[in-house]
């Protein structure tokens, strides 16, 4: 016997590379532009002071302007440290059963981890080859079930029909639809939080909202299942949001007009690069997100990710079966764009 | 059938009122003075447009800062949005095996709630009579042991022997020393991270660094455990920490001198209110932290606890067996404590 028994071994998730110095980054899918001025201006009249205290636990400034944004009630409103906190909740809250949970084979792989981490059996279905999603697959018994729409990395959006069947479908499991990409494209299920019980939608303002190191996720569901994600989350931490978070997230999510301007840039340069991508010989499913997921007719993946590492710009590459000979690549600015396939250019001239 | 049965259910943890109003706080144990100038200077010249990226996910500023001050390897730290997150990960981490975890039965009333929200099966240890410890009833058969020293509420601090009596005994285990007031009074475990390879230190920046709105905890352990620690952390969210608390974080940390100014300010004020709190006719263990857990010779807790919050001063009662009888008051300003001692003559002259 030794303490080694008692401890819970897993293979964690791994995050896209955080360089130090200077590079191009396109392989976290971040925003290139800057959070909302009101989101500057909060944080400079934030008195430090104030930090000697705890946060609101209920996180109630924030939800409610959440709440108010999306025109939902502010009991229907869940936050966390990111959607990844948000959604790992979820999966400690509605997976709690002994049937498998079921989600895409590719997708955001940190469900598999979140499952692995809390003993959650599930099952991995297929997409089609062309990465699209065949609704009918998951009409299987199951003890959840979890789409990404717009999904991670193949940038495909699903249309709502798909969903609500898959929703609809299962009304003994709980639907988590993760929105992380919806800002830039495809159809939110969030009107089907009205028609039914077993739905949660989450969404982040990592992405679209430019704030991916303040931390922030939050989650739509009907008011019980918020309740029952609510009293999880405060049976793991009262405290999880920080004053920072809190008054940079309100503002972030009141400036529609700033938010509305980033987002169309980021569409904007994301359709001129599906152009100049083709050109270079890429192929790709039409991406409904602030990413394209890009396989080169000649030139392999892993070989264009290392040469354009040398070159300083970041993209993700994931060796795994199916998709290791895709690149993902995030919208940056123009500017970044423009640097990437004048470099893409070189190298594939080389080949 | 229905999701029902998936669901996680607990009866969560209830953290202490947070007030909106200006009222008297001795409620949640926070500190009666700002954070460091530091962390103030460090935090207005924060550019915010850095938010857009994701923060370093291995916290590698904060962890050295803490590593350098404790004078161990930054190997050896973790950090958590505070140390209910630290604690959350390290039940999550070392207690997944099937016997029982203990702790005792008079102790932070979380481990109870982490323990449930996790499925860990527990005991609790009762403490003597006066809430001293004996490290006897702390040689059995067990999947882990947590030992809060300074305990709260009691504030009682235990012998270093005792401690190490309980981490020698228990080499099968993984013991939680909960250290949240070490830096009030008490010796400290941290040497025997050096002799034994199940010890797990945690601390937060809650208390003594005035930090509670920032949410920043961290532990220390042995390599190996902090590794094992880490891994379930990055398989649950890879960002916990965002970048206004990285920054606030390593500048608290640094500021060695401001740090004992407030903390002696307290420990006056703490020893100061002892003498108050006896002239009163209350009696208490001598506590080392910041807080002291009394009991009135005539008039009730209950009574007490609201009587005071009717006049704005707002402490903590426990509604629970044992411990019904007694008052958890936060050390304040000066000023808050000698504004308390006023109304407790009044209360206690009309009964």
């Amino acid at each position: 016997m030794s303490f080694e028994e008692n401890i819970r071994k897993v293979v964690p998730y791994t995050p896209g590379e955080q360089p130090q110095r200077k590079v191009i980054k396109l392989n976290t899918n971040e925003c290139p532009y800057a959070p909302s001025p009101k989101v500057f201006n909060a944080l400079e009249k934030f008195d430090a002071s104030f930090l000697r205290k705890y946060p609101d636990p209920a996180c109630t400034g924030l939800v409610n302007a959440i709440a108010d944004y999306y025109g939902r009630d502010p009991e229907e409103v869940f936050v966390g440290v990111g959607s990844d906190d948000v959604l790992s909740m979820c999966f400690l809250t509605f997976f709690a059963g002994k049937k498998p949970v079921i989600f895409p084979n590719i997708t955001y792989s940190f469900y598999e981890v979140w499952a692995d981490v809390y003993r959650i059996p599930y099952k991995t279905i297929p997409l089609k080859e062309n990465f699209d999603l065949d609704e009918n697959d998951y009409f299987i018994e199951n003890g959840g079930v979890v789409i990404a729409n717009p999904n991670a990395p193949t940038g495909v959006a699903e249309p709502l029909e798909k969903i609500e069947k898959i929703v609809k479908e299962n009304q003994d499991s709980i639907v988590i639809v993760d929105e992380a990409y919806i800002d830039f494209g495809g159809e939110t299920a969030l009107p089907l939080i009205d028609k039914y019980e077993n739905i949660i939608i989450t969404r982040t303002m990592s992405k679209s909202r430019a704030m991916a190191g303040m931390r922030i996720g939050y989650a739509f569901g009907p008011k019980k299942l918020i309740k029952y994600l609510n009293d999880v989350k405060f049976s793991v931490n009262s405290y999880t949001m920080n004053m920072p978070a809190l008054i940079a997230g309100e503002e972030a999510v009141l400036d529609k007009e700033y938010f509305e301007e980033i987002r169309d840039k980021v569409v904007a340069t994301r359709e001129r690069s599906k152009t100049e991508l083709k050109r270079l010989g890429f192929s790709f499913r039409d991406s409904m997100t602030n990413f394209i997921f890009a396989k080169h007719e000649k030139a392999s993946a892993k070989m264009i990710f290392e040469k354009l590492k040398e070159n300083d710009i970041y993209v993700r590459y994931f060796n795994k079966p199916v998709i290791n000979e895709y690149l993902r690549i995030s919208i940056g600015t123009d500017e970044e764009m423009d640097e990437l396939f004048k470099v893409l250019e070189k190298i594939l001239a080389e080949i």
